[in-house]
């Protein structure tokens, strides 16, 4: 009983999508999973740490900060459940977290190890299906990104801007960035970045506040 | 006799190194490989079209053609034999190539189908790790480039344009923009642009001619 309720568990996350119950069983006798349970603020991987294990996020919200190469700004998404972060780093040339992963509300998460991932990737057809379907997906996102063209009027550069930097196309973003800051990374002067944020400020699309945007729903500046 | 010879030439490419003899004898005599003589100029794929094939630049050159999103510049690579493109076209949402592929000089090509490699993908360790490595590289990398900040003057902003729009880091481009569309892009003054181009021209870092930039190696440029 523990088993088949820990097998719908894993069966929400795209990984383990069209997995058999015996391969779903194999997987739940032989890895050692590990159960996590966190208070909102708590860390649950920081940037530049080893990525030696795979977070899936069962239960609660999470915020997934990062940070421009000098520091200078700084974005921050929020995720709900179920979601499954890094995996990429589990393969290729850097094996370290790219991003910091805090809960943002009580979070239940199970890991599993690097080396588990591995053996399921391995073991696994449907799982090596699925795991090369993701990372694929992602890089023909960014390549697409890669070749969209700067548009014309300044709020539309912003949220460019605003899109280029996040994970996650839709949902509640939060931007800490001094408009001098945003007014040197879009080559725009001072003043038409202010006006633009002001007004999508006017219109509820963002709440400005000092040295801080707050996006609550990216969707809606991209329609 | 020739099938040692087709291992050597397969071994050249990185999603083959490290396989057995055996593994790449099993591979030789259970697929069908495809072998093609392209002419200068000749088209080895277009962009848009469905990616059934993986091709392996066996001998020659050949020009990887990308436009923006609304057509209104082009870069064009060019890359040596050994070279495969576009194995994220194989999995993932996208079926398609979203470059177009052309010889530049006299070239030889190994084709396998999509089929095939996805076999070898599920069939073969080592093929898969080389593959999942591959791509999550290319992925970490893409990543990367997104918390780049932009640069502060106009030359060094170009410069990022270049190497943003560019899949290798090295070698010989040609880029077909006008002054007016770069400026825009940067959102900079003509006169900065023009002035900028006209000095790295002078430098003999890039050659400048009518609504084209050729470039004779990127890697001098982002030194």
């Amino acid at each position: 009983m523990p088993n088949l309720h820990l097998y719908d568990k894993l069966l929400q996350f795209p990984l383990f999508q069209g997995m058999s119950r015996d391969d779903l069983g194999e997987i739940v006798a032989h890895t050692r999973l590990g159960f996590h349970k966190l208070k909102a603020g708590e860390d649950i991987a920081r940037e530049g740490d080893d990525a030696d294990y795979l977070h899936f996020l069962v239960s609660g919200r999470i915020k997934i900060i990062t940070s421009a190469a000098d520091r200078s700004f700084t974005f921050f998404e929020y995720r709900d459940s179920p979601e499954t972060f890094q995996m990429e780093a589990l393969f290729g040339p850097s094996y370290r977290f790219s991003h910091t992963y805090q809960a943002a509300s009580e979070c239940s998460l199970i890991t599993i190890s690097k080396e588990d991932v591995r053996r399921f990737y391995n073991s696994f057809l449907v799982f090596r299906i699925n795991f090369i379907n993701l990372i694929t997906a992602r890089l023909q996102k960014a390549d697409d990104n890669m070749w969209r063209t700067t548009p014309a009027d300044t709020r539309h550069r912003i949220i460019s801007f605003f899109r280029s930097h996040c994970l996650y196309m839709s949902g509640e973003k939060d931007i800490d960035i001094k408009m001098t800051r945003l007014a040197d990374e879009l080559n725009e002067g001072q003043r038409h970045i202010s006006q633009s944020l002001n007004d999508m400020n006017e219109e509820g699309l963002i709440r400005l506040s000092r040295a801080r945007i707050h996006i609550p729903a990216l969707e809606k500046l991209l329609m």
